[in-house]
């Protein structure tokens, strides 16, 4: 996406957000939080229309899970791993001495068993696995948390730390796949709306290095990724507010999770960006949703006006 | 807390939380999170009592925030702060390699200038100090987020990642120290009619290492910190399932928050532990919120039975 240098500026002016110092991580006003709510309020209604298993984990997840998902293998320059310290006292006056007088105290850390979570769905594949062979019909989990991905950015649509919402689908190769079909009209459906997301489009992940172009390449070709896009940046480019993923056997393999018939599963998920649809809107409809269209404030608010 | 280490293996069982083979890090079932989401929604109408500026930060930080505040040097073993990847595609080689044998990967790994936030409150004060001084009467601000402790434990009660409500006073010495008085009581009148925490003692912070006893020592001493306690472990001994502290000017002094007569502003907070009381909701009424007795369910859910 092309920055429309306006934008940010023009959220932080408006209160909808603070910055803290950090590229990419901002406070939320009430006024932002409050749509980004009542939006994921009303994906939750929509959503509804599949019955599906909510469960919730924290923002941080086993370096386990991401060692083995693949996942450092694509997105290594994303990932945040969680460090800590773990010495004696000497050593703790060392990295106060190193913190106080500005100099680099990363020495004094080390690694720990938990990472920060780059998708909301990446904990669902263990514990479904864990729960053993699928039920006839496979199972679809709701699942939402904060993620983090490690690009700062001045773009406030590539927050550094945002949420996700995702309906997972795991289960036998031809149910997934019509699933995928089916959420995409959905989405386009879901967010048409609310005035937003008139295109879908095949899309690619941000695979690492010159290895990564070609994953990139078959990702599209294979029709595997697409993405639901709205304009943010005033210039006109579309982002990615919903995605739908298909994932063949990646996961199903990874962790080994069976059908009902014995077979490796198939998964697919999709996801809203809840800060992203929340951004698509303010600039859809302006800054201040008070003055927002009567339809989308009906939808969102249950109020006529 | 002494760990009753029957409570877990009790919530695991049924289905409350799910493991994710982390001690500490565990999933939400439909079941816990809604006794969470109610026992949030009551606190928040218990809150409104006074008005309070609402503000949401995600669960990172910049890391320059947690090194001004002091939290390195009182709690460095519970800090936890964000590495990533930033080298090529020859080290990303090397790092796969070592991801696939099993072994030690954290040296391709470099600090980012974010950490994950400790207490909900600490965005809050560099955010207040930006707003420059104070007006009279000074501010309050009503945050929530995720937070993260590096104590990796069985103890359901002390999670590594779990989410704080807090509201933050911030205003002239004797407000704030009003503030932290009238808090006690009406925290103990919140929960009491969840029929929870029915005792209040002074407590102190987990301080690190040998001068960190001092700190505790003074810290008690001067009634600085408040815990509201519930039995969680079935041996009886209380877990704080909220806190109120009194930082008397540490933030005031540390971001030069200044009140409306030019004073150095003064600081506290009162938080609850989400995960904490709906455990202790939980251990207090049992593992079927169904059959709560009708009272609590109705304050929860609005429900008479």
């Amino acid at each position: 996406m092309a920055l429309d240098d306006t934008l940010l500026p023009a959220l932080l002016d408006a209160g909808l957000l603070a910055e803290t110092g950090v590229r990419g991580v901002y406070g939320r006003s009430a006024r932002f939080e409050d749509v980004l709510q009542r939006f994921d309020a009303y994906a939750t209604r929509e959503l509804a229309v599949e019955e599906a298993e909510l469960i919730r984990f924290p923002p941080v997840l086993p370096r386990s899970t991401i060692e083995r998902s693949g996942y450092l293998k694509s997105f290594p320059h994303l990932a945040g791993t969680v460090f800590s310290y773990g010495g004696d006292e000497r050593g703790h006056a060392d990295m106060l001495a190193k913190v106080a007088a500005g100099d680099d105290w990363s020495a004094s850390q080390t690694m720990t068993d938990v990472v920060l979570v780059p998708a909301a769905c990446y904990p669902v594949y263990p514990y479904v696995a864990g729960g053993g062979a699928l039920p006839p019909g496979g199972r679809t989990i709701d699942v939402a948390s904060y993620c983090f991905r490690h690009e700062p950015s001045d773009d406030p649509a590539r927050m550094q730390s945002f949420r996700m919402h995702e309906h997972v689908r795991i289960g036998a190769p031809a149910d997934v796949e019509e699933w995928q079909r089916v959420w995409i009209a959905r989405g386009l459906e879901i967010l048409g709306r609310l005035g937003l997301a008139a295109e879908s489009a095949p899309a690619n992940d941000p695979f690492f290095g010159r290895g990564g172009r070609m994953l990139a390449a078959n990702q599209r070709a294979a029709e595997l990724k697409f993405e639901l896009l709205a304009p943010i940046a005033q210039s006109g480019e579309g982002t990615a507010i919903m995605s739908v993923n298909y994932h063949q056997d990646h996961f199903g393999s990874v962790y080994d999770i069976r059908t009902a018939d014995g077979e490796v599963a198939h998964s697919a998920c999709l996801g809203f960006g809840l800060e992203r649809v929340t951004l698509a809107l303010l600039v859809r409809h302006g800054l201040d949703p008070d003055r927002w269209p009567g339809d989308v404030r009906h939808e969102l608010w249950g109020e006529d006006r």
